[in-house]
């Protein structure tokens, strides 16, 4: 590989994953990944345009934010792109009325949309709203539209909490795809409008940007799809076969945020 | 078309469906189809083989013949074919102790069955067991095995109960398929080796086997692939639009199981 000053040169802004790559989600909250408080810190006292890009669509924004506050990071609302908010503005935009099968946490995302007489579904990580009522309503509601609109929060197919691993909304994504006969609409990483919007909020074009992830698929390769460069660190779901992956290499592997930092305080900013 | 006696040539069995060629289901236990009762009757009766083919995996052969029977139907544990005794056939064959996600009208299928420290996955129509809960118990079982080996039994998208259309197996089959990267093994219709384990049963070859059923691609397309010909009925899940499919075409639409049968009484048998 070039050095990293070549690798690195002309970056102008970091889009930042939240999961794994910041702090590591569980039951109680989760907790801070050494030393990316602090890294998150001094990237944003540098030069370089900081946005964080997630595709949690479990909970709201302000409850994601919160949650990492608490944890002593240095972030706002504001700086999130995430697929809720970005879901709600497309609902809007294309006067799409939803039923929701999401999770509690996330629903005040949804508080300023008409769900009467629905025209689409939404589905994100409802958790343990997947159940085979729910499932069945949403089914239903899509078999009785002419043209069923089904929208899914990413499409992940598992996580893992401290409890062990966690199905995701991309399982029952495609439970709906097959039974309908339809493919769904993606709005999260790593489909590529949802990276251009995260893109647009900063301000940054992508030959100018830089992807952190620990999704060598959803993170890396979306984000190299986009024109984009990206880092792989070595945090969250981050496995080592990842580095031999047969369809993406990413722009460098790093142990953690905190390094990841370094080399961008480093190389990037002459 | 040709004419009947020439499709009906040396016929000496016939599969025949249950759901929607017998009878309709539904939450009372569903009624007969009118004149099947006496087609079967008249069918037993003549020089023809015949044997029951059936998917449903929610209820054991034993309530199902139950129910049959109190419905006036000519029916016997060891005239049927179903997906559940199948699979336990095969789990014996393989040395396989499953995980069941299953209803429990069907788990006493699987009484003699080991299913201690599992290394495979057993999907059915579980109906409302498909919580998170349940498919995420199978879902880590899955994870955890070197090769994971996941068999469903059948793959139905969704079927049609007095309340409204229900999500089947299938679409909870293509959830873990998606989850863990793997394909599920089919025991049902349109799988190849269950047409064959039907046929097999009735002692009948192929060639001279004609299933009737209500299913375009599961009935008909499937036992068309395995040599055999088949008949479709204009009840239960049949479509006007079935008979323009555009990859099956069928030996031949009938209106119900009566017609079927005086068809194959006048030309089959000779």
């Amino acid at each position: 590989m070039a050095a990293w000053g070549e690798r690195l040169a002309g970056v102008r802004g970091v889009l930042l994953d939240i999961s794994g790559v910041l702090y590591d989600g569980g039951e109680d909250g989760g907790t801070p990944i050494p030393g990316s408080v602090e890294a998150v810190a001094r990237l944003k006292l540098s030069k370089l345009k900081v946005r964080f890009c997630t595709n949690d669509s479990q909970k709201s924004r302000r409850d994601l934010v919160g949650l990492l506050q608490r944890q002593g990071f240095d972030i706002s609302e504001g700086e999130v792109t995430s697929p809720a908010p970005a879901t709600s503005l497309i609902l809007k935009e294309r006067g799409l009325r939803p039923h929701l099968l999401i999770h509690d946490g996330v629903r005040s995302e949804f508080d300023q949309i008409d769900t009467s007489n629905p025209n689409c579904v939404v589905i994100a990580d409802a958790g343990e709203g997947f159940s085979y009522q729910n499932m069945n309503k949403a089914f239903r509601v899509l078999m009785d539209l002419e043209k069923p609109v089904l929208i899914s929060l990413g499409k992940g197919r598992y996580y893992k909490e401290t409890s062990g691993l966690m199905l995701d909304v991309g399982a029952y994504m495609k439970a709906l795809e097959y039974a309908c006969g339809i493919e769904a609409q993606v709005v999260g990483k790593p489909s590529p409008e949802y990276f251009q919007l995260a893109l647009k909020e900063m301000g940054v074009e992508a030959h100018e940007a830089i992807m952190i992830g620990d999704d060598i698929v959803g993170d890396i390769g979306g984000a190299q799809r986009c024109g984009m460069r990206a880092l792989q660190v070595r945090t969250g779901k981050f496995r080592p076969s990842d580095e031999q992956h047969p369809e993406v290499t990413a722009d460098g592997y790093v142990d953690n945020l905190a390094e990841a930092v370094n080399l961008l305080l480093q190389h990037a900013i002459k």
